[in-house]
């Protein structure tokens, strides 16, 4: 069993702390918290051990009942392997008290690839993240990119790609951000970030995206515009992304017209928070006349959780087969 | 002096007869509407003769104190043109009686092309429209859409043109329709219809639009693409978009940031109703590598009121020469 601590328990920390708890390969050995919230006290039913992310904050969560198993130090002597879940730059910030701790790291897509030199998404390049031991799993956007754009381009050769990421301005639990009723460039210069990101993880493909930040908490929006070698139909586009793993398709026949109607699926799904870890794609939108046009509604909270047990198993080398992981991730998490 | 008569007098309406009453060689001869609401006190106030859309309704308006001209039949027999301002599709439907009243009608961009026969926008196609007697002024995203692929496909040749739009869920004033929320791909299907629209004022535009809409009721925003038969650079795109007419550059260093900020803009510069009535196109989103990309927003509620005005002017035959009518409806309606 892998030991899996876990460095940030917000968004992302708690459902990557969820995920490895379901896995038969790994465990949590403890979290790193900085605050003692609500959040704090759902961990600690769940049954995993509390450290306390900053040391002199160790009353803050005695005073309020939750007994803390010691500081991020000590969770890191006893572990194989910390996911970073800090928000973004925290993460570089970290790199060194887990290098002196000899512990492997995985970062989030908040930090640059720089911080470990190497970006991951599981279909993308699983195999070159075997024994690492530092990692970065690209962003919720970028690895939504990655899962569509892989398999498009080693069966057609993706020649161009364009991608408009309408983006969420905040997590449902975030009340502090905006816009409330305006539509922001973000950035106003082109391109937005993501293509270069994408670049990270597949080097050779030819991608530019651009990027707005409008009123909504849901999920993203991608409108995706490929153009190929070779000449596809719909036909072919859709074979071949049924077979690429996390990908859905959704049908607005089915009713599913939105990404409201998308997180309503999640919940009807009875999904852990609703979580909807797969490219959601629009099955009507897959059009082609010379190139490819397509939406897909990314799951910002989500997406990466599946990825992030990847990238353990890599790591820990226990598992040397990409598709085989997949495959195991998905069955642990129910992802179908 | 063209007599110009209003049928319908909401958004559209209400803001074409303010800016016939500003033009000298126009005048408002009535306005017809179904509905006795705040918006028919206030064209009372402002001098403009009330006619009864639907005659049955006459005693409604003479309740709330508003006196009532006639009916829109009455209204008809006065005018040399009318304006159509219905909600999408009614027009079509009141075609009928433009024709029994032999006036000439101008229709708005909510209507089929094939209700007039003709799609109309002040830059593209002034001089086919002179002695008209029924025209379409193609919609807000369509005009805004036309603006600025008109000049650059003249000066560089339009190769392929893509655009996104990200539409405004509701006008400010409407407060029923949705979504909250989410984000709506719509249509799910593509094209969305404003590609086509755009072909039927410049038919040889090689375009292709998907569109979305969102949470926010200011504006919307186009997200452009396009490839050129030349290789333009940024410069010359924007010395060609300068020299084109209802084009404003905007730019995040003066710090407008957002159509939030740009209708903060229209509010600063005591704009009637904050109306912007130029595409807004943010300055440093102009970039080319291979192909040109920006960001323009659209003021849905006002984009295409100075193109009504040059609309009636060329049916009625008041100016020949589109360039000195668009110029002088800009100078009349504060359009620097």
């Amino acid at each position: 069993m892998v030991k899996v601590a876990i460095n940030g328990y917000g968004t992302i920390g708690k459902r990557i702390a969820d995920a490895v708890d379901s896995q038969d390969d790994m465990e949590i050995i403890g979290v790193a918290k900085t605050r003692p919230n609500f959040e704090a006290k759902i961990a600690i039913e769940r049954g995993y051990e509390m450290y306390a992310a900053i040391p002199e904050k160790c009353d803050d969560f005695e005073r309020v009942g939750i007994t803390i198993a010691g500081t991020i130090q000590d969770l890191l002597c006893k572990a194989d392997i910390v996911i970073d879940c800090t928000p973004g730059g925290i993460g570089a910030q970290n790199k060194s008290i887990y290098e002196d701790a000899g512990v492997k790291a995985i970062f989030q897509g908040g930090e640059k690839h720089g911080v470990a030199e190497f970006s991951f998404n599981s279909a993308c390049n699983y195999e070159d993240a075997l024994g690492r031991d530092f990692l970065r799993v690209v962003s919720c956007n970028t690895t939504g990119l990655c899962r569509v754009l892989n398999p498009l381009d080693k069966e057609f050769g993706v020649k161009k790609a364009r991608a408009l990421l309408i983006r969420r301005a905040a997590d449902p639990n975030d009340d502090k951000k905006g816009p409330i009723n305006s539509i922001v460039p973000d950035p106003v210069t082109l391109p937005s970030h993501h293509g270069p990101d994408v670049q990270t993880v597949l080097p050779h493909i030819n991608i530019t995206t651009l990027a707005i930040k409008i009123p909504t908490t849901l999920m993203h929006l991608h409108v995706l515009n490929v153009v190929f070698d070779k000449k596809p139909e719909v036909y072919n586009i859709k074979a071949v992304l049924e077979k690429a793993p996390r990908i859905r398709f959704v049908s607005a026949a089915d009713g599913i017209t939105s990404t409201a109607s998308i997180i309503e699926l999640g919940r009807d799904l009875s999904r852990p928070r609703y979580d909807m870890w797969e490219n959601c794609l629009w099955d009507e939108s897959i059009s082609i006349k010379d190139e490819l046009y397509f939406f897909q509604a990314i799951h910002q909270e989500s997406i990466v959780i599946p990825e992030n047990i990847d990238a353990i198993r890599a790591m820990a080398e226990l598992e040397e087969n990409g598709q085989k992981s997949v495959i195991k991730t998905n069955k642990s998490m129910g992802i179908i």
